[in-house]
């Protein structure tokens, strides 16, 4: 194990996320050579880091559309040259002028699982492109997909409307966080075989759907994805400490970590504090084996980026703007106040939120 | 139970932190009573809400101290206008020019709660006041109480060390958030008799130390405060349902809401979806008396700001940014697509600073 004593990232004052282009692009690349085999269109979900610059990592990876969560980050991602854009949440009808004004400006996306949101989309003069999203099980929006009935319903009303163009079926298996791989793959498929169902009663009143899924648990380790025309997972860009915790990715890859500055020594409980709390990493934990929760993993800084030690080191403690992290008694001589730890997040899309307006270094 | 069909905020598009200026003043007038009366100084901590004008709310109050928890935050509020700041985490040694900057601008106060610290200190070259951070059991930062003679020759340090005022010993009892009321009232005394000894100690050694106490809870609960020269609690000014839930305030006296816009209705599973997550209330959890976890509380807006449905409907599903509120199946006539609900914060100072940048309607 190597400490650095030197500060790699002397510049550096105040919690910082550090962001790795090699690792980001080694994320991406493995994506999009399986998508691209399979003719699938890689739209990767933005949430995660909502920022420009990764976002012109992607575009010159051959990127062209992307996904969103909110009206604002369409507007800020279309402000930024990006033209095919995904709301992916149902629309909220009180921000009918905006979605206007930014679907006259490009190609947008929107979802809708109810007969009363569809309708109210007729205030929209421009085209926009529109999709209905089924819960496949996750429980969170989405007409559950058994409802074929409302499902086709909402299908056939939205080919009458002038403007909306109906583009398919969406859908995200946020259950699969907390599923094993072979259930992944058994219930992607039987997944899609309820859905070539789906499509082709909803022929019968209208064009073909599309289908978009989107997580980045199927994404990663299933291998065949076909029978999908796009993918919207997001959170592989980045990986995190949950990912690794369900085994869709190696620590090694995620591509993320919070520099923070040491500000305390506490050898009588074996802990360091940092200046990094709630407001930087977010206050999404973990639960380790024993139940205790932690909100992050500790690595060292080299002049490279970072190396994960062998021993674990947690955050076990979080409050608004201090963190606590349990360690070896070394790692208070390597560790003086005033150097910098690295935090690999538990969430990497809260911490990239948190850290929004806070400093960043692409590394 | 009175429904407002009429939606009383016309003008919200998207979440909103709604914040209720008579009930802020309301939790401030009933604390500033009892400090005045016993000579305390209330210098009440602004992470809570980091909000310009609820500030000047305090200053109109006759609140001229502050307390703060980053260089930043200091920076912001000096801006306003504010001229004596105490920053309440142990000095970060990568801001000291940020530090002696400040420092000659206002009348600043920093924590130290080691040696290699306060030393590193001699680098500032404008006067500083200086608290040595004591640890009375909360177990985050500063010397644990017992440490006498480390406390003692951090004192008698300071005294040699030009342009630095030695002024007390300071100290959060985020212990207090999980006592009851006997148990706060217990060790907020066997503290203070403590404290008294030691104050007798550091006599020896240099000037009397003053004594800074900061919890929302003690200060709320206990009528007799007399001992300690200031106070800084911070939460008490919005508080929130995890005072609430510890029997520290009533919910009625939660003083900020946020308004969310609601975009799904589920009535299979008895469900409201908004668009409010994670990125808006925090992830901070408060467990449900059978053990499941929620991320806020329903209130109904109204045009002079909410109210509490008898009913309680919590939010019970939180991601990045959707939230799901478990509601009675006429909630769903009441709140079409569309409308806005008010929802109640866990923890308000992570909602607070979530929603920085974001939308806020002072009423």
């Amino acid at each position: 194990m190597v400490f650095h004593a030197d500060n790699p990232f002397q510049e550096i004052e105040e919690a910082t996320m550090l962001i790795s282009r090699p690792l980001v692009e080694a994320n991406v690349a493995r994506i999009l050579t399986k998508t691209e085999r399979q003719g699938i269109r890689f739209r990767p979900h933005v949430k995660t880091h909502q920022h420009p610059e990764v976002g012109h990592w992607l575009r010159l990876m051959g990127i062209q559309a992307i996904t969103v969560s909110s009206v604002e980050m369409a507007e800020a991602f279309h402000r930024e040259g990006w033209m095919d854009i995904t709301i992916a949440i149902p629309v909220n009808l009180r921000q009918l002028d905006r979605l206007d004004r930014l679907a006259a400006q490009c190609r947008l996306h929107v979802i809708v699982d109810h007969p009363a949101t569809l309708t109210a989309l007729e205030r929209i003069r421009a085209d926009i492109h529109v999709w209905i999203e089924l819960d496949t099980g996750a429980g969170r929006t989405g007409i559950p997909v058994g409802q074929e009935a409302d499902i086709a319903r909402l299908w056939q009303q939205g080919q009458t409307m002038p403007g909306i163009r109906m583009e398919g079926l969406l859908w995200h298996d946020g259950q699969f966080y907390h599923a094993t791989h072979q259930n992944i793959q058994d219930t992607w498929k039987s997944n899609l075989n309820r859905l070539a169902a789906l499509k082709d009663r909803l022929s019968t009143v209208g064009p073909t759907p599309a289908l978009s899924a989107g997580d980045t648990p199927s994404t990663t380790l299933l291998d065949d994805l076909s029978g999908v025309n796009e993918i919207r997972a997001g959170n592989l860009v980045y990986y995190d400490l949950m990912q690794a915790r369900a085994g869709i990715c190696q620590v090694e890859q995620i591509a993320v970590a919070l520099a923070a500055p040491v500000i305390g020594h506490y050898p009588h409980r074996a802990q360091i504090a940092v200046h990094a709390g709630a407001v930087h990493l977010s206050k999404e934990q973990l639960p380790l084996d024993d139940r205790q929760p932690v909100f992050g993993r500790m690595v060292m800084l080299t002049p490279e980026g970072w190396t994960i030690p062998d021993h674990s080191a947690w955050v076990t403690h979080l409050s608004q703007e201090h963190g606590l992290i349990d360690v070896p008694p070394e790692y208070h001589r390597h560790y003086p106040i005033g150097s910098l730890i690295g935090i690999l997040p538990v969430h990497s899309c809260l911490t990239a939120d948190a850290m929004k307006g806070r400093n960043h270094l692409l590394i």
